[in-house]
C-alpha cells in the first residue's frame, strides 16, 4: 500500500522536538500561574455560527470546516445542489469549523458560563488552533498559541501585569525582546490631530507596514490616499522618532493629538502604564511605537507587540484592551485585555539562538543490559527498585548483542548503564559504566542509586 | 445576537475541571517517563487516506472529515454534483480527517520517519482524538488518549512493563483494579480446539460480551450460530472459571486448546507473563479472562484491558499486541504492543470515588488588596519580591470595597490576603489575613514569605 505522509503544512513531532515545546510551555504556564490565572480548555470545533465574521473576510476564508455526518446533501434542495457554487454549499452542508484562535472561544465561554464566574476572571489557555493558510516558511496551519487574559475589569494595572509576565517569560526563555505599545486611542487622536480621522483605517494599514518597508514608501502611500501635506509632514515627524525616549515621543505625541479627546485619554493610559511599570522596580524595554496598529479591529485601547531583538521573525507575541469582545454574543460592556503566546514562533527563535537547555531531553537515565532470560529477570525487581528511587530506567527488552545495546543507549542518549550476569547476580555488585566518561565501577543496588541521584 | 454554545457532544473545562484533568496527565506521564518512554505529537488531521479502513466499516462513518478549503465543489463532474450522493462526493471534497485514534497517526508516523528512529521505539503519546458518535453519558465526540508502546521488539518483557505501568498508574491515582488478559492466540486455539475454528469470529463476538449480558444469553447465542453441542459445553466450562486462580485457568485452557499450535503457543506466552510479573515482586492484580476479545482487529497477540473495581464504567484502559500495524502503510513484520488510557473515563471514575486530591486547584496565593492609585503603586514591587520567592499572588486590579474583594479572595480559594494602606506604608508592617482562620497579623515582606512558604 502507499506511503502515508503528515498532510501539508501540518507536523509531527519526534522526542527532542516534543521536549523543547513542553519546555516552552511549561515555562509560559509557571510564570501565568505565578500571577494567579487559572487555566480553561475549549473544544477543537465550536459552531460556525459562533466563528464565522469574527476574523473579517480573509479569517473567514481560513477556517476549517467540519463536513456534517451522515446524508450531508440531504439537506440541500436540488436547485442548491445544480447550483454547484462552493460558497453557498458549504455553509449548510459544515456547521462546525475548528478554532481559528483562543480569543473567539473564550468570549464564547465567558458568556455561555457567565453565572459560574467570579469576575475579575483571569484565564489562561494552551492550546492549538487552526487556519487553513498556504503554508510557508514559520507559517503552520496547526499551531499553539498561549492566551492570557483578564476579563471584567478595565484597570490600567491588568495592562501592566500582563507586560510583567511577558517580561518574565522571555527573562526565563534567555530572549531579548522589545515590548512594542501603542493605543487604538492615541492613533485615533493622531488622525483626528491631522485632520484625517476620515482615513484611520486606511491610514493605519498604511504606517502598521513601516518596519517591513520604511518611511519612503509609507510617505508614498500617505500621499497616494490625498492626504493633506501637514498632515503627512505631521505624521513623519511622529514615525521617525527612533532613538528618542518614550517620555519624549509621548511629549511630541502631546502636540499633535493632546487636543483631542482621544489623543489625550490614550496619552494619559500609556504614561500610566509607563510609570507603573517603572514602580514596580524592574526594567522593562517597552517602547512607544506609533506604526503599531495591529489587524484586529477588536482592539480599544492598548496594544501590545512582542518582537525578538535578535531574530527576524516578525511578532512573538501580541494583544491588547478589546471593551466589548462578548458583545458580539450579546453581552456588552464587559472590558478585557490579554496576549497571545506564539509557542512555534518561539521554539523558532529558540532554535536559532541555540537558547534549549541541553539537559531538556526526558530520556532514560539508566539502562540494564540484557544478557538472556535469566539475567533478565534478576534484574526486574532491582529495576523496579530503582524506578521507586525517581529513577527513570528501563530494560533493554531483547537478549541481542551488548554492541548493539551500548548503541542503543548512545542513540538515545542514556548516561548510565548497568550490566549484571551471572557473576554480578553471585556478588551482588553490578557493573555500571557512566556513558559520558566511559568510567566503569562494581556497586550494590544501593550504591547505583546514590550514584545517579547525586 | 443569538447566544452561541459548544456544539453538541463537545466540553468546556472550567479552572477546577481543567487542574484536576492535568492531575491525571501528569500522573501517566511521569510514569511513562519513569519507564523510558519519550514522547511524540502528530497533527490533529490526517489524510483521509491515511485514516480510511483502519477501524472498519463502523469506524469509517465516525471520522470527522474536513472540507477542502476554496471552491470544492470545482473538482466534481456535473454528474457527480447531480447524483447528490453523500457518500461519494464527501470523497472529493474531504481530504483530510480528525484523527480518529493514536494508533493509526503512530503507525503513519514510524513508517514516516522510519529512519531516524532508534528502535525499539518506546514512545508515548498524549493527545484528544475525534469520533462523529452519538453523545451519550461517559461517551464524548472529543476526548484525549494516553498511549503508550513499544514498537520494533517482540520480546513479552515489553507486556511484563506495559501492565506495571497500567498497575504504578492507577496505584498513584488510588483506583482499585483488575488487569484482564487474554491472547488472541489463546481464543484462536480455542476455536480449533472445539472445531469451530471456521466461526471466529462471530464466536469472539458473542463471548466478548459475556460481562455485560451473562452466560445463559452466551450460550443462547452459540447454539444460534449453529455450534455443536459439545463445543458451547467446552466453551461455558473456560467462561465459568470465574474464581479459580490463573494457573487453574491456565490448566483448563490447556486441556482445551492445549493441542493446537496456536493454543500451546497462546498459552505458553500467558504463562511467562505472569510469571515474570511475580518475579519483578510487585502483587499485580491480573487475571485471566477467556471473555476477553477486544473489537479492533489489528491485535494479534495478548490483549489487555483495565476495569475501575468499584465503578461500573466500561474499560478505562486497554490494547495488546499488534504484529503487523505498519505493514498497512507498506512496512511489513515491525512488531510492537501498547495500551491505552482513556483519560475522560478515569476523569469520572475519580470524581464517583471522590479520589481527586484536594490542594490540586492552581490557585493564588496570596492577594493583595486595592486601598486605591497610591496604596496599590506601593504593593507593585512588594508583589515583584513575593512572585520573585515562588508565590503565586495578584494585586486586585480595581479600587473597589473590601468586602468585594475579600468575597472574591473567598471564592477563588485564596488562602491569604494581605492589606497594605497607608499606615501599612508608614511602617512597613502589612496586615495578614489567612483567610480559613480568619487570623490576623502584621508581618514584613520577608515574614509574609516566610509564613507562606512554611
Amino acid at each position: 500500500m502507499a506511503k502515508s505522509t503528515t498532510p501539508k503544512g501540518f507536523r509531527d513531532f519526534n522526542p527532542l522536538e516534543t521536549s523543547r515545546r513542553s519546555y516552552i510551555f511549561n515555562t509560559i504556564e509557571k510564570i501565568f500561574q505565578l500571577y494567579g490565572y487559572q487555566a480553561i480548555e475549549t473544544p477543537a470545533m465550536e459552531n460556525l455560527s459562533t466563528l464565522t465574521g469574527k476574523y473579517g473576510e480573509e479569517g473567514d476564508k481560513l477556517l476549517f470546516k467540519v463536513l456534517n455526518s451522515g446524508d450531508f446533501l440531504g439537506k440541500l434542495s436540488e436547485g442548491e445542489i445544480a447550483s454547484g457554487k462552493s460558497t453557498k454549499i458549504s455553509d449548510k452542508i459544515a456547521e462546525k469549523g475548528l478554532r481559528y484562535d483562543l480569543t473567539v472561544p473564550f468570549a464564547r465561554y465567558v458568556v455561555e458560563h457567565f453565572n459560574e464566574i467570579t469576575f475579575p476572571f483571569k484565564r489562561y489557555q494552551i492550546q492549538p488552533v487552526w487556519r487553513a493558510d498556504r503554508p510557508q516558511k514559520g507559517r503552520y496551519r496547526e499551531f499553539y498559541q498561549c492566551d492570557v487574559d483578564v476579563i471584567g475589569s478595565d484597570s490600567l494595572l491588568n495592562e501592566v501585569e500582563l507586560i510583567q509576565i511577558i517580561c518574565d517569560v522571555f527573562n526565563k526563555l534567555h530572549i531579548d525582546i522589545t515590548i512594542k505599545l501603542n493605543h487604538r486611542k492615541v492613533l485615533l487622536g493622531i488622525m483626528e490631530g491631522i485632520g484625517e480621522a476620515d482615513k484611520f483605517n486606511e491610514i493605519t494599514g498604511i504606517i502598521d507596514k513601516l518596519h517591513k518597508v520604511g518611511i519612503d514608501q509609507v510617505e508614498k502611500e500617505l500621499i497616494a490616499k490625498k492626504l493633506n501635506a501637514v498632515a503627512v509632514e505631521q505624521l513623519k515627524s511622529l514615525l521617525t522618532l527612533k532613538n528618542h525616549s518614550n517620555k519624549e515621543k509621548l511629549k511630541v505625541l502631546n502636540r499633535i493629538a493632546g487636543n483631542t479627546k482621544s489623543g489625550a485619554n490614550g496619552i494619559e493610559e500609556l504614561m500610566l502604564i509607563l510609570n507603573s511599570l517603572e514602580s514596580s522596580g524592574s526594567k522593562i524595554p517597552v517602547d512607544i511605537d506609533m506604526a503599531l496598529a495591529r489587524g484586529l479591529n477588536y482592539y480599544t485601547g492598548t496594544i501590545i507587540e512582542v518582537i525578538a531583538r535578535d531574530v527576524k521573525i516578525g511578532s512573538i507575541c501580541g494583544g491588547g484592551r478589546y471593551d466589548d469582545l462578548t458583545g458580539i454574543f450579546g453581552l456588552p460592556d464587559v472590558s478585557g485585555v490579554g496576549v497571545s503566546f506564539g509557542a512555534d514562533r518561539i521554539y523558532d527563535v529558540l532554535l536559532e539562538l541555540g537558547q534549549f537547555p541541553e539537559d531538556n531531553m526526558l530520556a532514560t537515565q539508566l539502562l540494564f543490559v540484557n544478557f538472556g532470560e535469566k539475567e533478565a529477570t534478576h534484574c526486574l525487581p532491582l529495576i523496579q527498585a530503582v524506578r521507586k528511587a525517581g529513577i527513570s530506567s528501563e530494560l533493554y527488552p531483547e537478549n541481542v548483542k551488548l554492541k548493539k545495546q551500548m548503541s542503543y543507549a548512545d542513540k538515545l542518549h542514556i548516561p548510565f548503564v548497568v550490566m549484571i550476569g551471572e557473576d554480578e547476580i553471585k556478588t551482588g555488585l553490578f557493573t555500571m559504566k557512566n556513558m559520558k566518561s566511559g568510567e566503569q565501577q562494581k556497586l550494590d543496588l544501593e550504591g547505583i542509586i546514590n550514584e545517579i541521584n547525586t
